[in-house]
């Protein structure tokens, strides 16, 4: 399993957001959509093997919402139908238990450490996906005998207590090139390197 | 510079689609447009030295739409936002000679061919993109001392005329793995590759 775990510190954790102008309405939820997209998205079809958390903190309380491949429904790589699923998921009452929203999709309360908790208990090898990292290729020198859980941050990159909270959960700084990218390009690049066992 | 050139086999050619249903009434310009995003978004700004040939073919006559990097205003990460470009591009009276819509966004009538041409006269090396070419890793093998350019289908793939076309212009058809792409994605890839000069 490939594991994205994407933090909007701005997003909405509410519906009443517009399809009509997502970025000035939503707290940047369609850079969560698009993180969506690359993650899942194939040529002809839906990656089975990934599962996306994203954070989104620009609410109180925080939301998670999770997307899983495997029975994930209705998803079409364009911005505004991955904000549609995402805008019926706010809509639902969320509680400290996941419930779940669409086919493949499931919403609690909750932000990043909860996230970081679940990935304990799945004993994940944990990438915290930053610029300033250590080069992606450090990634070959082990063999990849566990689950993978790469985290990104948003426009923002990610807050003091967040980096706080990533390095006591154990998780390794990696940069993926010299380039700044969006975290749905990242995404994007992430998935190649795993398709291609670059690393 | 890079070059990619993405092919909209339906694409329309007029700007009287909706905004609300890109896929739905555009004939999949959505397919475009994060082509667009893919090709020149940084996570903080635009890429300079990049240049993008939009052949839309769900018309009569065909236009090409280019945008240089170098000139691009009013460039946002999301589908609509570039929707909206486009839109203003297609309501320009488009001649066989370009004619500019908005900052770094030009038009004309034309198909591939034409575009084949303007790359002839750069003297470009010129890759097909495509999912049985030959490992991108062959590229390696080369200084890289000319502008490269990519070719690239939309959601249906080129037609045999279009593969004969080119084959006779030099194109190499290159595969970028194992793994069925959406364009826009191979594009994020083909950057990250030049970035870190992996090619």
């Amino acid at each position: 399993m490939r594991i994205f775990v994407v933090v909007g510190h701005k997003a909405t954790t509410q519906p009443n957001f517009s399809l009509e102008d997502i970025p000035g309405t939503s707290g940047r939820l369609d850079i969560l959509c698009r993180s969506v997209t690359a993650a899942f998205v194939l040529s002809h079809g839906i990656r089975k093997d990934v599962l996306v958390y994203l954070v989104l903190l620009g609410g109180e309380p925080p939301k998670t919402i999770r997307l899983a491949g495997e029975t994930l429904r209705h998803l079409n790589p364009d911005d505004r139908t991955t904000a549609a699923l995402l805008k019926k998921a706010l809509a639902v009452d969320a509680t400290p238990e996941w419930s779940m929203s669409t086919s493949g999709i499931f919403v609690r309360t909750g932000d990043l450490s909860g996230v970081l908790e679940d990935l304990r208990e799945r004993s994940v090898r944990l990438i915290y996906l930053k610029e300033d990292g250590k080069d992606y290729r450090c990634l070959r020198d082990e063999p990849l005998e566990r689950e993978m859980a790469f985290v990104l941050g948003d426009h923002t990159g990610m807050t003091v207590e967040e980096e706080a909270l990533l390095a006591s959960a154990g998780a390794e700084p990696i940069a993926l090139g010299p380039t700044s990218l969006h975290a749905d390009h990242c995404i994007v690049v992430t998935n190649w390197l795993l398709d291609t066992s670059a690393i």
